[in-house]
Parts: structure tokens; sequence; C-alpha cells
């Protein structure tokens, strides 16, 4: 592509680019084309700041009367500064963003990434992997719930976050946004069930699961050193797997009525009773 | 009101006690009324074992195949026993259900009952009341939110939460759902900043208040004995509010990138934190 000066604002609807964002919105074509499409401003830093590849960023074109709209978040600037000196700007009508957008009321811009590995044999190498906790989640169905894991890992500099046969990935619309972009930041990979333990067994990781019932509670666990703590959903728990004998269970006191915690809330309390063990 | 058999089903949209429900949807009215509206026989038998009173308990009547329709709770079962015996049951249709209900797609039935009294003069009376931890929640404003902190309480076993400035009360339809019940479970009251400080004064208790900045790191506090945590928003957190010189600042550390943490995640925190301690 020549880079030449400012590209045309996009205005039609059956634009090759804007055709290309629509497909990309189902995952399965996503997933297969390697991309992430990201739909806020801050996401779409965190995605920068981890070292992913900015392949395109849309905007809504300001009116001239507009150009420092109070309403955008600063974040948005730096990304367009991004965008403009690797020459993959793209100004949209407010239409055609409304087409492109996961959220068509209230976003402004979206981005488009290049998808990092999510493939086991290269955690090791993520620069910001570490041999701490580790989190492995079971089955969790929900993006918002994956989400929301990934900001409490963040918060509590967890090593990594790894998915076990979780239908949705960490890509997901509705996952980045309840991540507040910590999808990008936190190392991840994704398999199966065996695939992670067996990982987890080359690496001379100690596993534990939180289970229910019959356990040794989580403030009589050691979290330090190289462990990694499977959840599961709310709903199902972890039910019969990671049942293998070396996995250690461990249940989180549940002193009321309720009998279930958000995964991501339980992940935060396992995360930050590490970071106390290891502080 | 005569109790002699069953009463006949609601077919009509007109009918009187519909008009009734429709009404109080309002959460104005309701809480004029001084009743709790619930859509869901878990979250019902939850208020019902807290003690509340049962006023009326709406539910579609079954086809004569489906007596024991394999998708209803079990929950169900026992408060329309509740109902039957306190002569406010009621059978309606579908057409009417979807009428009354907050989420007409997925719920299958209704119950009212009188609400309790939140003031905070109140709550050492409450039966479940513990000179424990308290959770004071100031200026909270999703109804989501709020619940997923009564969930994260019930389970952690604090002794009450309170609503500093929210505008929702704990019995939004939204706040009652995200609980799963645990609203009705754990003590609570209502006031402003002043009244709760001079309640907590008056109580004896401790004030601390969860802060990004400056302040002392949570597993460096002691969290036993009687004391308050105030948490905030997570998007505007507590600003200046809660910031007498007696009130002490606590920080959730962060490691990571993101700069704060849903507040239903680090009300969950600092009460297994606070359970640990106390254990």
């Amino acid at each position: 592509m020549q880079k030449c000066g400012p590209m045309e604002t996009i205005r039609s609807l059956q634009n090759a680019a804007v055709r290309r964002i629509v497909s990309l919105r189902r995952s399965r074509k996503r997933r297969a084309a390697g991309v992430v499409l990201v739909d806020g401003p801050r996401e779409s830093l965190r995605a920068i700041e981890a070292g992913l590849k900015l392949v395109a960023f849309y905007e809504i074109e300001p009116k001239p009367s507009d150009l420092s709209p109070k309403s955008e978040m600063p974040e948005q600037a730096v990304v367009r500064r991004q965008a403009i000196d690797s020459g993959v700007h793209r100004w949209v009508t407010p239409e055609v963003l409304r087409k492109i957008a996961y959220t068509a009321s209230t976003d402004r811009c979206v981005a488009e990434f290049v998808a990092p590995d999510d493939s086991l044999d290269r955690l090791t190498a993520h620069p910001a992997w570490s041999e701490g906790l580790v989190l492995v989640l079971d089955q969790v169905e929900k993006p918002g719930n994956l989400g929301a894991v990934f900001r409490s890992a963040d918060a509590a500099g967890v090593s990594a976050v790894l998915l076990s046969d979780c239908p949705s990935d960490r890509f997901n619309p509705n996952a980045i946004r309840g991540s507040l972009g910590a999808v990008f930041t936190v190392p991840s990979a994704s398999g199966s069930e065996s695939e992670i333990a067996g990982f987890l067994k080359a690496q001379g990781y100690r596993v534990a699961a939180m289970r229910v019932e019959g356990s040794r509670p989580l403030f009589e666990s050691d979290l330090r050193g190289k462990l990694a703590v499977v959840l599961g959903s709310e709903a199902d728990g972890l039910a019969d797997r990671w049942a293998a004998e070396c996995v250690e269970p461990v249940a989180l006191p549940m002193a009321g009525h309720v009998d279930s915690l958000n995964v991501s809330v339980s992940a935060a309390i396992v995360a930050y009773e590490a970071m106390r063990q290891r502080s």
C-alpha cells in the first residue's frame, strides 16, 4: 500500500474494508483469519502496549467544529497516532462505524490486530511469563466471565491464564470489554485438559483444583512456588474433571447461604491470597 | 379475604392484582408501598428463609399434562407450599405472567413480600447481626454490582452491608438476581455518609476506606474486631468522600496494567482476607 498522505474517508457500506470487518465479526472467521477486533480506545491501547501488530484503525471522522471532542478518551489519540504512523488509519462515517462496531450505539472506533499465538508451546517465550501462579479456567463458557478473570489476574499479577476446553476465546468482544483490555496483558494459552495438564507437568508445576467440598481450605493451602489453580464455571464447577491423584483439592470457605461465587471473584480471592503468601 | 379452597386462575390483564404488580415495577412506587418483588424461585425461597412476609405468589398454571415440569426448580415447589398455606397463591396464564414479570422471556413466577425495615437504628436488632466486619458501599450505582457485592458478602460471612448514598436499593430486580438472593440473607441498611459514619462511631467501629493510592496495603492492615471498610464504585472510587481523619486509608495492591477492580471483586478480596485474619 502506498503511503502518501491522508486516505479518503470511507463512506460506503459496500467498501471492501467494511465488508471484511463485518465478516470478521463471526468468531469462526476471525479465528481462521488470525486477527483480533477491538472496540474501545482503552482496550486498543492495551493491545498496542502488549506488542500486538495494528493492522487497521477506523474512527468516526470529526466534524470541522469538533476536532478535539470532549467525550474522546485520551487513549484514542494515542492509538490514532500509532495508526497514522503505520499508515493504517481510516476515518469513516458514523453510519459505517455503526456497521462495523460491536456495540453500534456507543463505540466510536474499531481496531484490527494480528492475533498473538495462543499455543501452549509458545507460552514460556512470552516476555511477561514468569514461573509464578498460573490460573486454569476449565470449560468457562461466558465470555464476560473470561474477561473478568483476566482483569482480576492482571491486578493480582498472575503469570498466566490458561483456557482448558473453553468454548470462547479471550478475544471475544465481551471478554475484551469485561477485561478492560487485560486479555492482552496477561500471558495466555488454550488447550484441552490433557494438553494443559501435560504442559504443567513438563514445567514442574503443582496443580490444585478449587472444589466445593471435602478438601483443604484455601487459607491452609501453600500457594507459593510453581503452582497452577484450576477453576470451573460457577454453574457446574469442575464436576469430575481435573481429578487426577496428583491434583490437590482446595476449597473456598462459604460462610453463608449462597453456594457459589462468580469465577472472577473466586479467581481474585485465590490470586490475592497467593500474592499475600508470596510477598 | 375468604380462604375457602383454590382461587381462580387470573386470566385478565385488567385484573386488579395484575395492575398492582405492574405499577409496583416502578421503583418509586415499590418503595413507597414498602414491598419487594422477586422474580425467581431460588431468590423467593431465600426471602422466605430470611423471614420476609410473603404477600402474594403468582405462577403460570401448568397444563394438565405438565403437573411436574422437568424445568421447575425444586425451590419453586417449596415457595408454592408456603404461598398455598398462607392463602396467597394464584395461578396465572402465561400472558399474565409475561405482563407482571421483570424478564418476560424467562421468568415463571413472581412473588411479593413486605419489605424489611432498612433503617440504621434497626440494624443491630437483625437476628443475623454480629459485631464483625461491615462493608459500606459508597455511591455504587449499578444494581448488578450491588447484588454481586451481597453475594460475595454472604459467602464471606460479613456482618452487614451498608449502602451510603446509593441511588438503587438492594431490592432492585437486578440486585436481587445478581446476588442469587443474598440481598435477603445479609443484614443491611441505607443512609447518607454522615448518618452511616455516626452509626459506626456510636457502635464503636473503626472505619477504613479502600483507596487507590498513598495508603497502607491491605495485607498490612488489621482487619479484625469491629471494623467497617468503605468501598466506592469502580469508576470514580471514593473521590473525596469518607475522608475524615479517623478513616484509615487502605489500598488493594494492583500489580498489572488495569487500574481498578469491580467493586464486588474488591469486596470479596477484603472480606476473605478479614475472614482469614479472624480464623
